[in-house]
């Protein structure tokens, strides 16, 4: 199967599922807040965390139908960080995903009830698969999710990229805040499948050290399209980091370098996976998917003065 | 053992857990972040969650200390909603439990965060105690918490609470908000306990009575104290329910009629539990405990026009 189509195919059942499981409730009193739940969540989406997990799984032999919920749960989790980033407290971003954001449709007081409810939901659903999955693994995974969507990873991030917003950034501390705010969720979805698939010991490092390599990816990519992006494929005006005078990693190392690390770090993440040989392709073809993302745009920017950008 | 007794004793032991659970970091990027969770989070309050959920593991023959975890993740629980419900876009309340919010001295941005890196580092918490207590009863308990402080109880009343403010109150509507609002999380605590201590289908039925009862008795009081409280005892200035427009028992019975309601509430919950003999000595307790908060308030408002607080 081609990448595209296999990543098709996933999301596909994702947003079905994730449609069944978000209520709607036109005549209760918060029915708002219903509204508000269904308008980020399946409002658009590359349902990256949800495709991930779903991989891992197959990778190791499992029915991803009977992981599905699981990764619902991961894709409310993702619409509940960004609705919460979105927030005028925090990046006040007016679009997201080619639609207003959640506070400019609903409000920011359902925007911050819509989050803590996505939230609090996803923890309800993954640990409503203990009568079909083993308890003792399914614990494992929820928990680790909870602590590298947290304190461990993506909440404490965010939080130092708040706090250190507008000081003068350097590379460590860039990679600390993107290690924990963007990274830390791959490391979950990939870590996740791997616990439900009782890797070995020697598997779940490798697959760790490949989420780690595309968490950095992910991000790298993210800051060259956001610095440049077309509106249309970003969903969202670009120079939203600029606004908001956010350290990126072209604005620290410049464009050039920027894409060369994107390149290395896909390989990096491919090397990462050579024990599994061939049954990763999926593993294997997503970094360069993930670059190509950049190519439109770094072509684009090639063409002016730099000095636009930084 | 007196109830006052009782009840500090286990407030010592979760106060204790809780400063050794909450890190501190000064030198860590997000410093502020783990400042601003331990700030909200051991800044008082009653820890009243904490207690009925050990005091219902106690009920059924279980060590405290080994629910100890999960106790301290209900008040990270409540900590969390209440840093949330401070907000300027919700009750844009500046002090609790006699302190500034935390908004008021972190920021918005971190006051955020602190709710959502407490809500989730509290499943991360609960989860952890996999290798002590059954994995089937963890995953039940944490389940319908996570639906009961979100979907099924907590966010949703605070959602139809804000979607309502200012519109014109009747009493199924404040039962409903209320219902889900206060009570599902008292019902969280007394039925994760039942969970654990595997309680007989008419007990379990007996103490969601109960805990439905002590939800509506906790909300009516809070809003007598709300009207006419001593700030010392509130730990906040009174009449924030009516500077936000917000629908209360008094404001919507009368004061005298709320001061019944509590009274009846208070003896049906203790009716609730008769099948459980003289062993929930605490639990019948209970109910006149809270009752009497009100009592001084009560007495202070006879003396005053009723036109000066509706």
């Amino acid at each position: 199967m081609q990448l595209k189509e296999y990543m098709d195919s996933i999301k596909c059942l994702v947003e079905g599922r994730l449609d069944e499981l978000l209520p709607e409730a036109p005549d209760s009193p918060e029915a708002v807040l219903y509204r508000a739940m269904r308008y980020s969540v399946l409002g658009g989406g590359k349902r990256l965390r949800a495709i991930i997990f779903l991989a891992t799984c197959d990778l190791f032999g499992l029915k991803q139908e009977l992981y599905l919920d699981f990764a619902c749960a991961l894709e409310m989790l993702q619409t509940y960080s960004l609705i919460h980033d979105d927030l005028p407290a925090m990046d006040n971003d007016d679009y997201r995903r080619g639609q207003l954001t959640c506070h400019k449709v609903f409000g920011e007081a359902q925007a911050i009830l819509a989050g803590d409810a996505l939230l609090t939901q996803a923890f309800n659903l993954m640990l409503s698969l203990d009568d079909e999955v083993d308890r003792g693994l399914l614990c494992q995974a929820a928990r680790q999710t909870a602590w590298l969507l947290g304190l461990g990873g993506m909440v404490r991030g965010q939080a130092a990229d708040m706090a250190l917003t507008g000081q003068d950034p350097d590379l460590p501390l860039l990679q600390y805040i993107h290690y924990h705010k963007t990274g830390a969720f791959f490391q979950a979805a990939i870590k996740s499948g791997a616990i439900f698939g009782q890797a070995l010991p020697r598997e779940m490092e490798a697959l760790c050290a490949y989420s780690e390599r595309i968490g950095l990816l992910f991000q790298v990519v993210d800051d060259i399209l956001d610095l440049a992006g077309d509106e249309q494929v970003l969903g969202k005006p670009p120079g939203s980091d600029k606004r908001n005078s956010k350290i990126t990693y072209p604005s620290l190392i410049g464009l050039e370098k920027a894409r060369k690390l994107a390149e290395k770090t896909a390989e990096e993440a491919k090397a990462a996976l050579e024990i599994f040989g061939s049954k990763v392709w999926f593993f294997n073809e997503l970094p360069a998917y993930l670059v190509k993302r950049s190519f439109g745009v770094a072509a684009k920017v090639d063409d002016l003065p730099l000095k636009n950008f930084f």
